[in-house]
């Protein structure tokens, strides 16, 4: 097994981080995103879609989307659950994963390849209008989770999960994509202290 | 328990299908997207992304988005499984629900959000230059999902999965989104006959 890695950007480390917090070791290769070596010839079998992270298995199985390796491991590795527990609890980190990853890294992303100068070659055409009319939407939905935290300690309830790691990789990759936090929202500011504190945090 | 329905939009659609290929059935709410009404303080109390579908259990718990409302049947009805068996059939449909979610509903929905008279007091702002960003990649990924189809009966492997509801439920939206399915796609046209044929596809 074999994992393919691509640094910083944010999908590759949401998986790292699961598998830290799972505490499972996987070989990686890394795939320099830089040199747009996920768009070539031989990263291109791997994934069509020339996007990383991707996990191959030893009979050569192909698992692409960062969320979908991180189930794979999920459903090997159940402890510490990580995509919740029951049906209810299931489906609310469904929801508040797919909350985050929409309104918030989504975003974060667009605005992020629609208005750095360094995306100019792998996002043709940059669409700036595309990324100051998502703006406010991010900001929007910090607010929003900002009230939600007020009432529990992670996003998805009583316990970390994997919408906590989507958040995270999507609030630290506000940097880079240039997007202040809004000053004030102090339940979202003690949520990011204590997930960014995690050991995980770092892989 | 009731679903906060919503016509003819995609998202409802794809619970309802879901809940179909399952044969649950569940009391729905119809929310006027027409008028806005998902926008409206009543609604926006049960979900403050003012998006539907969603669904009310008895005790007044509340989950959205799509995917997790489907999730939660899946969990409390197993059979027919549309999440996929076993760790690498489970990764494949939610790799497969995301990469036609991402590329092509979401695109689908793009194009149609950023072009459609209809869509301007929904749409604020309107970004043309992004539907036409996003126009050759839906393109390009329906001539992917053809390749794809050529060696297997549905979009994630052997069975009917959530993930042909997701392509299903993009491919006719393509109409009002207006835009021309690519001639020649034959495998993609064998595949789209058999899931509109299902009763399903009419829910």
């Amino acid at each position: 097994m074999k994992l393919y890695d691509g640094g910083r950007a944010p999908n590759p480390r949401r998986v790292r981080i699961f598998l830290a917090e799972k505490g499972i070791e996987v070989p990686l290769v890394q795939v320099d995103i830089g040199k747009l070596e996920q768009k070539g010839t031989e990263f291109s079998r791997i994934n069509p879609l020339q996007q990383v992270p991707a996990l191959e298995l030893d009979d050569g199985a192909i698992i692409t989307e960062s969320i979908a390796i991180c189930r794979y491991f999920e459903e090997l590795h159940p402890e510490p659950a990580l995509f919740g527990r029951g049906a209810l609890g299931t489906a609310l980190v469904e929801m508040w994963q797919r909350r985050v990853e929409f309104h918030l890294l989504q975003g974060v992303q667009y605005v992020f390849r629609h208005t750095h100068p360094a995306m100019k070659e792998m996002e043709v055409p940059q669409v700036p209008a595309w990324a100051e009319a998502t703006r406010p939407r991010v900001l929007s939905f910090l607010r929003l989770l900002d009230r939600e935290l007020a009432g529990r300690p992670f996003i998805a309830g009583e316990e970390f999960s994997v919408a906590d790691i989507t958040a995270l990789v999507a609030v630290q990759f506000m940097k880079p994509a240039r997007i202040d936090m809004p000053e004030g929202l102090a339940h979202l500011e003690r949520w990011y202290n204590s997930v960014a504190a995690r050991p995980s945090a770092s892989a």
